[in-house]
């Protein structure tokens, strides 16, 4: 038996054709297009792809977006100060601070600016005002990548009530928001972490599972229940060959794929949970692609909001 | 077997018996006591009784505590303009609008109401700043109940860290807040409500279980696993007789209290569970009093963040 792979791809291009034309009548009516502010600190080369690739999606739903870069040497107060302009800045309706910042800004620097940024600018659903309306149920803005799992989980029929989802992770930015939509929409949620005795088998109780605590190919087949939706939300880069080799035989795409490139980009799923799961993301073209869909459905609803 | 009772009026002693000093030190810093302000609209028996007991709890505590009485056809207006006053006010900490509010205020009067008090006078945790403050593990104001719950495990040395913890009941102000309390103590944690397929054997997973649901001796035996903990959150005021007879044998002392009153207060817990649980809250004098003494405390916390 091998899992049904749910194609991220698909449904992200299905949200952003539904979130085109909505933007255009919002413009028509508005007389400007939605507003999306990236902020863009220091030279991280991960962080200038993503706030390209977020870039480019907004201009191709029709949102305007811009770029404001700050150097790496950049004080907190410079970007607070940014940070401000843009609350009050009339054409942007979102504002998204690319993470991570520059060490030198301090410890407390990602805090500090997620809460300083307007709450009705907040599309990335991080400032407390919103989390608490999320956990009231009453929110306009979540955080992308739960969210795009609820669509994800929509769009591909699996039902979510009356389920036991289990998460994976207790993060504020996935895992904490993630278990609470699951509970909103009425499955049982179980939240895991690293100090739960024996994870794999708290994990097989679940009927969905979502992994989402960056460790790659962590969740085998034991934490599985056979024909559960494992939903991977983990992304990080290998360039181990050693651990590519245990993971991919040769001769499959994936080993090919490090073969040529050198590094590949796991999942917190191991590839042989493709055997036991009914349904099962795959990294890439999963969750990844749904964050950036659910970023440009954020700040059309920030601008339907902010126009009334 | 027969379960540990957990004295919850001896663990809100130990807690106000903590607060009165530091009451009293701030005070004299200050030059003034830290002020709680209570909202009472209308004339809902149970109100002005908890109305009452809170101010007595609190001039016992050294608090300052006022009674701000509306009539119970006072507009939501009204009350929003007494609400400002009070947010203005320099003598008072926190504000406290005791639920529920007349319904004639409109469906959505409770929530307006909570989302105008000010966050750092919200003594009750119910504002979304709080609760998304509470999700981030950085709030100063939690909602009294689930912080009581903590309060009484620590105090009772039962472990967290590392349990299986099982919430009954997803509501905003003891639910969904006691399950992150109980997750940020690295509790795993599972919320269960009424879609929860096979809810006895969910709750039977827990060490820790938290009762909150507000249906009378629902808990039943085959809820809990035993020598488990057993939290009961719900009380109810149940007049019938019939029930009373189910549950309470001929000359016990509850039964006993039935027939001269009239009426008990139960808990969600059926008292068979006391025969399987290791540990077992009273109702009443399980949570309760608790809850007050948070309330305290949590007056404290607001003048101490007030006053720097």
């Amino acid at each position: 038996m091998s899992a049904t792979l749910l194609d991220g791809n698909a449904v992200a291009l299905a949200i952003r054709s539904e979130v085109r034309p909505a933007v255009d009548r919002l413009t028509a009516r508005a007389g400007r297009p939605p507003g999306l502010a990236l902020v863009l600190v220091g030279d991280d080369p991960a962080s200038h792809l993503y706030v390209g690739s977020k870039l480019k999606s907004a201009g191709e739903s029709g949102l305007f977006a811009d770029v404001h870069r700050l150097p790496a040497n950049a004080s907190l107060d410079e970007l607070l100060t940014l940070v401000d302009r843009l609350n009050q800045s009339p054409i942007h309706d979102g504002i998204l601070v690319q993470s991570p910042l520059p060490a030198a800004m301090g410890p407390d620097a990602e805090r500090r600016v997620f809460d300083a940024i307007a709450p009705d600018k907040d599309v990335d659903g991080f400032h407390p005002l919103n989390v608490g309306k999320l956990v009231q149920e009453r929110a306009t803005l979540v955080a992308c990548t739960p969210s795009g799992v609820i669509e994800l989980l929509d769009r591909s029929h699996i039902q979510i009530a009356g389920k036991r989802a289990v998460v994976i992770g207790r993060s504020d930015i996935v895992g904490k928001p993630m278990a609470l939509l699951l509970l909103h929409r009425h499955a049982t949620v179980t939240v895991c972490h690293s100090r739960t005795p024996d994870l794999p088998a708290v994990c097989r109780e679940a009927d969905i599972l979502v992994a989402a605590l960056g460790k790659p190919a962590f969740v085998t087949r034991e934490f599985v229940k056979p024909g559960a939706t494992v939903i991977d939300v983990g992304t990080t880069r290998v360039d181990d060959a050693q651990t590519i080799a245990r993971l991919f035989a040769p001769g499959t795409k994936r080993r090919i794929a490090f073969e040529k490139r050198g590094a590949l980009v796991l999942g917190d799923v191991h590839p042989e949970v493709e055997e036991v799961a009914g349904a099962l993301t795959p990294v890439p073209g999963g969750v990844g692609p749904l964050t950036i869909a659910l970023l440009l459905k954020n700040t059309l609803r920030a601008a339907e909001a902010r126009l009334g």
